[in-house]
């Protein structure tokens, strides 16, 4: 989806997007990354922690309002406010009933050109995390946790039928015609992977659209002039083949996972069976060098 | 490269195919695993391990003649013999002055309809190892191995440049039509999202062609009559952008890595800071279920 200034009409969006989705039979309805806002993170201004919201609040009584009448679970990125100075970036698991289950704060947070998470996120201190819910068991995560092999497996070992990642990836628009293509590949593949070496469902739910920074005046470095997310959501099965995809406009996914592909595939390719675990204690090491 | 039933034979293939990579200036040369003999694991049969020889050996004196030769480092993949009843499925490291200086034993063993690697190949007990060689820092791993996130995580933060993986990986005859082309991409992916999510270089070196069980009779099940290696040996840059591929002959790849671009890389996309290694501990367990 796109998002606006307006965080209302936002919300608004995503409930008609949730009752669309629910008309042609989803179970699992899932929303981008700090559905709500734009992406604030462009830019460092304090003002901007006005946007968090506490959990449960407003976003989550509505999102459960809505899980309960269309019997489907929600997966949704909001803005946590948690405590005066800790703010974080979670993802919110509403079961089927409209209960609130689950709970998951990004544990990897970016800090790049545009991306200034380290500036508003405290890191997730709740690890990686499973629910059980009325339709499978969910793992989500966020965003940046995507290039981290390390919080598929853990959500995997944990239990995780499906690896759910809302998602606010974009390209710096001077970027796009040089590194584009290789770049939103590379974001795909990646994930692809993890459904492949973990045998799970993965699905990634980006935002779409342009969004600029406030000051995007020439003046500024060509990498700070704001950021064209590129969509392109996408569910693939344990072996990494794509089961829906959209484009790069507001676009709704559905896609049938038969979770009986899960012990299928992994009959056939038992990775889970072979792990070394005796050999992976250096994982905790920064850097070995 | 084709396999074929005379050891003598494979290594005369593998030493000119070493010589025409040296000529199109090759610097890193790879060989496939276990390049010398067809790919006995299709059986478990104990007369096998009489194609076992110890590191050094034969193999790796020819092959240290042939790296000083060309001024080439080597990476081959060799059955090894380390004690009566321990053998393992080995890679060595060759630099260009023809020092032995790696020796790498594969850590995940397979064993499935058809690749019967348990019964041979003691698991490795070397761990993840880098080897600087005179044109860089090479991690060998070998094939089962390039399905697991951990390995290629341990070789980068041991300061990998290079992932190599020699390979023998392919069809059940039966399944190439329904699965092959998911399950090749697959393998292509998993590998490419280890390049992706370290920042690393990733050679995989295949073998080609149909070898059949001894007993290949239309008795046995179909899954049990041989196996058709795929090739499509491959060579990826850190974001995962191919740079070199072969088909499902035999064939020679030549490609330029700039090491350059893992700096590049790095600094763009930077993953390694960001791991968070608090949270890692589990990874050594078998299932938090």
């Amino acid at each position: 989806m796109a998002c606006g200034p307006d965080p209302a009409r936002n919300l608004r969006s995503a409930l008609a997007g949730i009752g669309r989705a629910a008309a042609r039979g989803a179970q699992v309805i899932c929303l981008p990354e700090l559905f709500r806002t734009q992406y604030f993170c462009q830019e460092a201004d304090a003002d901007n922690f006005d946007l968090a919201e506490s959990i449960p609040g407003p976003t989550t009584s509505a999102l459960s309002a809505a899980a309960r009448k269309h019997c489907a679970v929600i997966v949704a990125g909001i803005f946590e406010r948690r405590a005066a100075g800790v703010f974080h970036n979670t993802a919110v698991v509403i079961d089927a009933d409209g209960s609130l289950i689950g709970t998951y704060r990004k544990m990897h947070i970016p800090d790049d050109p545009l991306y200034c998470e380290k500036f508003y996120f405290t890191p997730g201190d709740l690890g990686f995390r499973v629910f059980p819910t009325r339709f499978g068991r969910i793992a989500p995560l966020i965003c940046w946790d995507q290039w981290f092999p390390e919080a598929a497996r853990l959500a995997t070992l944990a239990g995780a039928e499906f690896l759910i990642y809302p998602t606010a990836i974009g390209w710096h628009p001077s970027e796009v015609e040089s590194q584009g293509a290789v770049q939103r590949e590379a974001w795909s593949v990646v994930q692809r992977a993890h459904a492949i070496a973990n045998g799970v469902f993965v699905a990634a739910i980006n935002r779409v659209g342009a969004e600029r920074t406030l000051d995007a005046s020439e003046s500024r470095p060509a990498n700070y002039r704001g950021l064209h997310f590129w969509g392109r959501s996408f569910v693939c099965d344990p072996l990494g083949a794509i089961l829906g995809e959209a484009g790069e406009s507001e676009q709704l996914v559905v896609a049938v996972c038969d979770r009986d592909e899960i012990e299928r595939t992994r009959r056939d390719w038992p990775f889970l069976r072979d792990r070394r675990i005796d050999s992976y204690r250096q994982m905790t090491e920064r850097s070995l060098e």
